[in-house]
């Protein structure tokens, strides 16, 4: 059973990461060598060698060319090789794949599957990670579990009542009734908490930014855009102000960003961002929200690494769903349905054609 | 080929490991949580959520409830879940697997198998453990093997001569004479040395326990209970005091404890004690005691994990036995027996019946 | 599929390695346990007791012979069981499996094979390691990649240029041609780079042993050894001064000596030594070359580790092969032959006769 799509986009890195230097990252089983061209430009290759297999990321960069570190053979950007070692003539079968690549939204997106379908239009929006009325930033993690784990745990946020007590956490986000809904490539998962005790982290973000201490009314309006991009729209505005009908000028509005790559099948890049539409001109505040939800993110680590030693201890196993699951049902769905678009078409059964005597 | 039982009782834990917190251990394959209610009763379940499968134990004790630590769903002693969040009625399948527990001889005890063959009475008898005419302390060490090489190790005290040489080795354990015996579901062997010098240890004891020096009668009276507890009667006696004929009364004598649970098929907790009827108020001696064995118990450590590991590079392996492997040939027989008995009943062969025209 | 013949001699240690104490060694997939005896002979014995199998490497060495550290039996360096606890007669077939071993060449070299095909005429020749007309040291690292990727390595020096460019490679390496010829049981590869700058290697040697500065003449003639050992003829001498036409006089030769034993189908031994014919006396010299070439194989190393992991990644991969990779081509051939030859005949195919009417 596949547990991923190929064709998709899928984030290999965070742009700052991408240099003239080799950069080796596995992406869906796939390894991968990255590098940054002086047109500023990324290819991502193939991470070994068409003759002896040697990583090419433990070769040397030069002039936008790899130059292999065993033998001397030298790919360019778009996979082919440019020079032998005592040989005339070059094999023209040989090149190491070249994966699509676009820069956009922060992350350097890679195309696994099928070239002729990597359409830009289908890169995931996380544009709030570099719009001017945002400011915020991210960290990548290595998560030793299934991708889908990850999404399973943003869809439903009831967990931030029990992994993150001290933080983020409210009995309100585990009780208040919540809408799901779901398109072609996306699902929704909406809950408005009204009137209610903001928890310490969202109290402490409201004073600093507009000084109102008191009763909240709070959101959570999660985004899953398949494969595995989730963008929550998160807030709390002072209780009765509006927000939940459409006047959130009185709040503190979030958006935590996260896509999450598989590497292997049983393991994944986590890469996330927190963006806020408050005090973009504090630097401190971006530091320490990065830092503070860094710490978040390793509470639900420690969860989903455990979850992912369970799942192996039990081939097989089916699990049950409860209400609260829907969001994360819909978003298996949406994935399931690309798995199951790229399988190859089931061979048509012989028919021995029976003719009338 | 299954290599221990289910319908047993299998020590899980010390007495004092059990307090009102989740222990998470490994008992036959299986992950189990235990914590101590309020009544002092044990209870022990399986260390996964019904939900999500995260080990129980990662969540919190409350009021002899376990809350899972990811999505609040709420377990009783019994296994049955009292609380789901955003769901006002409860799954009545919702529960976790509730195992037998007793507590004896200052031991945890779970039964695996089939909860209606839990029979107390067939608890293994280690009363010497909290005798109040016997003194003594143990320690629970995980090694890496086979639990029934713990068992072939303590069914051939030959051994000790190789193995343990600076304390209780020496050469008169390898070369006296012994005799093996078995029940239904136990088997003994029985060793007298006469007239001998005591070994380092026994030298000392007596000694100190009782003033004398020079030759000695010494013991070694091994008791397997069947599948995996092994009671052994050790001690030496001045020379020609009787002891061999039933006066122990000029001696010192000991009951070396030991039940050993396999933890996986490699790997298993070997719980042990040293209790002695001699001194019973010397603390130090219990300590210094329980120091000692310890040490003489690592030895067999390096031992047992280098023999697994040599088993493992020889898959279909038979061994070779000699004549002191008498008892732990008959100890292997009582397991096996067990284990048969769970076997399902092959099917019946399907028979087509034939008529009398 | 094979990956090596048993019916070779393999290094399995230094001769200064093997003393009056037990050494463990895997070969071949196969744990022995040599050691020497009074008279300097060595014995290798099947590192398992015949008992219970416990690494007879973790007993003790007495009066040549081994006592099991387990229960105490006895084993002479021919591998017969000359001692049993409580055991009157001896099991004639107790008996643990002892290999032929020859001493030569400054190595200890073992025939994992048919003992009766064992013939001393085949240890291959490295006699520079041990004739005092040539003076050199030597170690052993255990590499984690199948011994043929080293061969590989050893049998084109093009890798010089691009894995040692600070001591011996040039790019002279990489484009001179070169000349591969083969054997029965040998191929070799010729390579002569003339009227070219010494890399800096070379070039410290020869004005050290010589005062020559400025162009030289320099040659690489590798010399395969099937199953596994290489001796390789380097040196420079001043160009035009007749070395290409047979006269070496004003240069300086080294040989690079190399045998890789496999230990498992994935990790080898590699004993190499360097000598040379210039400056016997210095001991300083024997030390620094020793330690200087141990510093290019560890690049080596970090290669051949990562070749490995890469072709872990893809089973069934198969290589491209480029003009410089004809001597590996003869070698792994050559392997290939000895492998074949130790298959078991094919099964005849069932005839069915038929006869005329």
């Amino acid at each position: 059973m596949k547990t991923f799509p190929l064709n998709a986009w899928y984030a290999a890195a965070y742009d700052v990461e991408v240099k003239a230097a080799l950069l080796a990252r596995t992406l869906c089983n796939q390894k991968i060598v990255m590098f940054r061209r002086k047109d500023a430009s990324v290819a991502a290759l193939e991470d070994a060698c068409w003759h002896r297999l040697l990583p090419l990321s433990k070769g040397r960069l030069h002039e936008d060319q790899i130059t292999c570190g065993y033998h001397g053979l030298v790919f360019n950007g778009d996979g082919r090789c440019t020079h032998m070692p005592s040989q005339e003539t070059l094999n023209p079968a040989a090149c190491v794949r070249a994966f699509p690549v676009i820069e956009k939204h922060r992350f350097i997106w890679v195309w696994p599957g099928d070239p002729a379908l990597a359409d830009p239009a289908l890169v995931p929006d996380l544009h709030w990670n570099d719009d001017p009325a945002w400011a915020g930033d991210g960290k990548l993690i290595t998560v030793k579990c299934d991708y889908r784990l990850v999404l399973d745990n943003l869809m439903d946020l009831t967990h931030e009542t029990y992994v993150h007590g001290s933080s983020i956490g409210q009995i309100a986000v585990a009780e208040a009734p919540f809408v799901a809904t779901h398109g072609n490539r996306t699902a929704s998962v909406t809950r408005w908490m009204e009137g209610i005790d903001a928890p310490p982290f969202w109290a402490g973000q409201l004073k600093h930014a507009t000084g109102h201490e008191g009763k909240v009314d709070r959101w959570q309006i999660i985004r899953f855009e398949a494969p595995c991009t989730i963008a929550i729209d998160v807030g709390v505005a002072p209780a009765g102000s509006g927000a939940p009908t459409g006047d959130r000028s009185k709040g503190v509005n979030g958006y935590v960003l996260n896509t999450i790559t598989p590497e292997t099948d049983k393991t994944c890049h986590y890469f996330w961002a927190f963006a806020r539409n408050y005090c973009l001109g504090e630097q401190r505040l971006t530091h320490e929200l990065r830092e503070g939800v860094s710490t978040i993110f390793r509470e639900d680590e420690l969860i989903l690494e455990a979850q992912q030693q369970a799942i192996d201890d039990r081939p097989g196993h089916r699990f049950y769903n409860l209400n609260i699951d829907a969001g994360s049902m819909w978003a298996r769905k949406l994935i399931d349905k690309m798995i199951a678009a790229e399988a190859p078409a089931a061979p048509r059964p012989a028919v021995i054609p029976l003719r009338a005597a």
